[in-house]
């Protein structure tokens, strides 16, 4: 592996997709910094990537606090300059609209939309004076269609996807790539597994189709192409699915 | 005038838009009940509706507050039942991306999106036991389209847009209209004309081209429009904008 | 009725959404001038207008061909200039790409999208010398959407749609307003009630939701609904459903 | 290099995109089947490509005759399975709506959209059976934007994307992978210089910022992006633009 003098940091570093992310960066040579809500968690994450040769280090942030954002991207340059920051929080929730609360609204559109706000902002702050990096956003379907009972959950990803448009319409030209990859589908995680099982059974599960679900890994190869394209040739927003996936 | 048995709430109703939405409706017979944040400013237009022969009451209303819209929606049935509730709130700022500030960002949001969901969904709350009714989102250009230095305007009206979106798919079997009206254009207010001024100069304003701007009025009409549409064709969403735009 | 000096061309006057077209603005005051391929089908629909007090003519059309579609324009101004064109000619197949013919998939192209093309054109150069008139193209959910087996047919429709955005976008600053209707749902037609009982039974056409159809008045009302926006607010775009359809 | 036993065809292997596509794919191995309209003008790129030691033929091919198309694919199999097809005719022309003749409206449907039908269900025959291959086709910007003076060219341009995505929509569940990739930009080809040195003079061209235009090894690098694509996340549709383009 060749390691390169630049950081990735993978805020949302959970257990599927922001872990996956986090493992491919460290194996194409970046130095990692990783966040997410209890950094305790990142231990196992860590641990691999050193065993495997890779550098990563990372902590607890609340993305939702600026002071907190702030610092966890000014930490995450310790070790080398942020070259890629990747905002990969999600807050997947379904209501009626009734029965979604002023709480839930407010904490979904925090968690997905204006943390990432930060993230996107605070990350440019440093990469500007450079010119150069990439800053890349998840979406989700919900981030193109308000389907019903999403109003909290539709109304944070369509704000995260504007962030990301209008700071790629900025930083574009400035030499810093933005893109929002649209992931129209579910990923292979513990979460989506169980939801499966509770609305199609036990059987269901056991059963399931090996390509219903995208594999994190697919969804970490996906921003590694993004990351490589030539400036000449960049791209602001693909849709991943599986190819039996129904659109 | 034919008087209804129905109540127009018009939240947002400013001296231009919201307020040619007030007289329109009030004109058709509807029993008009109008919030601004300061109520006070309201006087002149609810004594032109008296004096034109309509009906029209408001108050002081700050959108942002759950248990002020709550209540604002619950006094609005005070004469008539809740059939129209329009939603006119916007916020309009450009900054480039580091001078957005985490305030600015969550101040247009609560305004522009947050407010939106709570007039949605405590409109919903009224309407849906009597099975009709119509819920309208003034959206802008910014809602489709997240430009350089709208960050944290887009993100809010991509967001209010999700969640009318979503509503209509919710609510729409249920025979209430939810529609997102997207106004992309300038509309021929003080703040534009200032804009104007200060951009392109004072013969600049003074020679502007009568169909370069739209009239609030003809914002009015398209809402109109959107109410009568027979249940068989309802629209969710549609654009308008002046003749002579570019877009 | 107030008679108006002007015309509104109708092509592709079915029995069903050009037929109510054609009701609608003769009931306005429009002398009507309709068109569909066997034009002796037309009697009914021309002998109900004379009926009614309304001025229609009409006769057979091949839109095809553009020494027809040429013919057909010049002669609807006889009575009055040529104020309104409404392109209302389909196609709806549907095959699996495979069985799509080479026949099928320019034949579908012909008649709803390069006619629509030659009649919009036509209609504009009647209309430029005059600084005013109105162009609307009927779309459909395949517009915007690729389904499968829809190949032939949303390549049609999506060109169309490409021709209408085009010719608004040139032909609005000159007073014309081009528009496109989106009719995103089943129209109640015999073609449509026949594919009901094929694919769902006697039973449950006979116990069709009345919701879950469009009228074709629907259609003819959102047509005229955009004939009467002011300029200063113009519409391209709208999309029409019945409030029970799902989308 | 290692040698695969499949074959990728282009069609439309001009001097530019297509070219590079093919050099591309060779480089990786593929056999090259390469198709323009005059098949002598393709001696040096095929020669190019066998002194860097890949293999490449091709022929003469009018796209637009479906006999043609369905010879051509066949005879690209005389070496090696069909793997991937990437269409990639385009045909921009501008003219106002009234200056657009029929004649070009249909040709230009015919090179840009038509042939881009036949193409991609003569390579889904053949890939069909197999249960594997890709299918690309190459979109701009008026692939979904309709400009004014674009009639003819976003007609055909919106068809293919249709086309595009029905096939999509149908194939993806066979394992045959088809994406459109809109080239939101100028390419740098002899023809967009030209057009520059005319519009902007020959100085505006001698200092051409070298990032405003994309390199159509760019375009060639996203074809292959989207060919590794694992199939649990593929994408169906992407744009590219250089990083200082405006949009």
């Amino acid at each position: 592996m060749e390691r390169r003098n630049a950081t990735a940091a993978v805020i949302g570093a959970g257990d599927f997709i922001g872990g996956a992310i986090a493992r491919k960066f460290a194996a194409e040579g970046f130095t990692v910094f990783a966040g997410r809500r209890n950094g305790e968690k990142l231990a196992p994450l860590l641990a691999e990537i050193e065993a495997t040769g890779g550098r990563a280090t990372g902590r607890s942030l609340d993305a939702r606090k600026e002071h907190d954002i702030t610092a966890f991207l000014q930490e995450a340059e310790t070790a080398a300059p942020l070259d890629v920051c990747i905002f990969n929080i999600g807050a997947n929730v379904n209501f009626p609209l009734l029965e979604t609360t002023e709480r839930v609204f407010r904490k979904v559109w925090e968690m997905a939309c204006y943390s990432g706000f930060l993230a996107g902002r605070e990350a440019a702050r440093l990469m500007l004076p450079r010119g150069r990096g990439a800053i890349f956003f998840t979406g989700a379907t919900a981030s193109l269609r308000g389907g019903s009972g999403y109003a909290a959950f539709a109304a944070a990803k369509f704000g995260l996807r504007a962030v990301a448009q209008s700071a790629a319409r900025e930083l574009g030209p400035k030499n810093i790539h933005v893109a929002h990859l649209v992931i129209d589908s579910g990923v292979d995680t513990a979460w989506v597994r169980e939801r499966i099982r509770q609305r199609e059974g036990d059987e269901a599960l056991k059963n399931l189709d090996p390509n219903r679900l995208m594999r994190p890994e697919a969804v970490a190869e996906a921003y590694w192409q993004l990351y490589r394209q030539p400036r000449d040739a960049w791209t602001f927003e693909m849709e991943i699915r599986p190819f039996g996936e129904t659109w």
